[in-house]
């Protein structure tokens, strides 16, 4: 019998006409035998020709998984032309997502899995989030935090030798220095230390912090805020919450094998920081993980891939390490219950 | 016969507190058999032990330096105690860079590998420069460059999997980000094309350029820089000079295996865009490298170390692929000159 991680995992549509419906396919025929089951919430139409089976209810894909990819159909109709991205699929893209969740604030799906969107379309069909995260955000609001947990979305790129937090997401380069604060290092720092005990299960957890300037600024030769934002903040984060916490350090030293043996995950000032070393070294089989949100949140970390949709091009190495890191972080939530 | 590039190579002593005579013993122990042929330029002294050879001129080096490390002693006292630099030996350290140079000038040597230098102790003696780059740059500010290229130092890091340039380097973010223009880019990147093509034997030579902002600016959605800056950089250079060049990448996707095929070299806006790749994927085999100088010259991608220096512990990696890259160097500059 494949892994139940607590409950099956619930995976999200993404875009139709993306490589979203054929990595899915790969990853249940992968995944079918071992698990972790999951189920796909999706018009069933996206997956013509491939071995599915139409369950009405989570708990309905246990019995099916190890022969056919279960599907919750989510009732509105996507366009499943491979390569073209349809405007008219937005409303089933988006009512995936929202039964995704429920299905995990109900506690019917140990977690949340999403194939990528397409962001450009959603916009064009009123959807009002920059990305999934803010969308998450927004659909567990109300929900309350595992106990003593601090709330707020944060992305970490999860790899097989690194995992690494960008403080800075998508802004400029000028933005992105301009905005940091002591504050703002702390408050993630938090989040992500949390999440390295409790759902990575370190103990204690270490987190190493990047400074922002080359060389981590040089004390100060080559920009103030490695020593005047930064600094205080790992110090701060010992001092007031005993966290096991380094740097700011260079950050062009940080990512060799040596240096990978010193800390658990690194948060870095600039998205470049953290995804140029994430994805060096693990294109395939990174993960995108949303932590500090009140559902287990995974997802491939690549986009829609519209040029190679349909074609059997598209690997799927990167959905399946996210369903299994999914899986592994339900696991581990369960067990800290069951104590 | 240990292999001869042309010349032999000059080693400068670096600061003798730290790893530098350390890491030059082995790497003679490790080329003397097959070479490239090399001398240093030092205060003997600091070699206490180790098996030298003092030499006059830099033809001697070929006759001993199967047996012997070939030592022109530098004629300024060194101090040698491993772990501590010292403001005394500045002058030593000082006079070898210099005399390196004008061997290679001279056409006596083929080419400088530099030991790492303590800045702080050197500008406390009087040094002017910021470091070893600058410094060069002045020694050969009156020296022709090759035929028909463009001088302008250009710091390289070339391991053996990727070769990175970044555009900027010790400034702060912020004002990295302010100072790239698309002269500036295109300039440098004239520079990284003919070393590529003349030095390193790449022929149409390929460049990557990245982009500054997350996802090379989304068009403009995330910083302007990309958009307005850095692609019309890119367009001039293959409009104006017929230059195999791609670009703005984003900076995230530029490194892993399948991304590397597709270019010889990287050009990267930002320090630690450029430094974190490298490091990342080879940090101990990674060479320094000084393009549009009229001299070749090579370091390795370290500094002194005080702190394991004289314990043995020292990694000479480097420091031996910057005497196998400079003799590469010279060997296609030498069969240039030949056709």
């Amino acid at each position: 019998m494949p892994h139940l991680p607590g409950q099956p995992l619930a995976l999200t549509m993404g875009e139709p006409g993306g490589v979203g419906p054929e990595i899915t396919v790969k990853a249940h025929r992968v995944l079918k035998g071992s698990g972790p089951v999951f189920f796909v919430v999706a018009d069933p139409s996206v997956f013509s020709g491939a071995p599915i089976a139409i369950i009405k209810n989570p708990q309905d894909a246990i019995g099916v998984f190890n022969d056919r990819l279960p599907v919750i159909d989510v009732g509105k109709p996507a366009s499943a032309v491979s390569g073209a991205a349809n405007v008219a699929s937005a409303g089933a893209v988006t009512a995936s997502i929202e039964q995704s969740v429920a299905f995990a604030l109900a506690g019917e799906a140990a977690g949340v899995v999403t194939n990528p969107i397409q962001k450009s379309n959603l916009r064009a069909a009123g959807f009002k989030f920059p990305g999934h995260t803010e969308f998450l955000e927004a659909l567990t609001a109300s929900a309350p935090m595992p106990s003593g947990r601090r709330r707020g979305a944060v992305m970490m790129i999860a790899g097989p030798e690194l995992k690494t937090v960008p403080l800075t997401i998508h802004v400029s380069v000028r933005d992105a220095a301009a905005a940091i604060t002591t504050a703002m290092i702390v408050e993630k720092a938090l989040i992500v230390i949390e999440a390295l005990s409790q759902d990575f299960g370190f103990d204690p957890p270490r987190l190493a912090v990047s400074g922002l300037n080359p060389h981590a600024g040089e004390n100060g030769a080559i920009g103030a805020e490695d020593r005047d934002i930064i600094a205080p903040a790992v110090a701060q984060l010992k001092r007031d919450f005993g966290a096991t916490v380094t740097g700011p350090h260079a950050a062009d030293s940080m990512f060799h094998p040596d240096a990978r043996t010193a800390y658990d995950a690194a948060l870095c000032m600039l998205h470049d920081q953290a995804l140029i070393p994430a994805k060096t070294l693990a294109f395939h089989e990174a993960v995108n993980v949303t932590l500090g949100l009140p559902v287990i949140r995974t997802s491939p970390d690549h986009g829609t891939a519209l040029d190679i949709a349909g074609k059997g091009l598209a690997n799927a190495g990167s959905l399946i390490a996210a369903i299994n890191l999914a899986a592994a972080m339900a696991d581990r939530r369960a067990s800290r219950r069951a104590q």
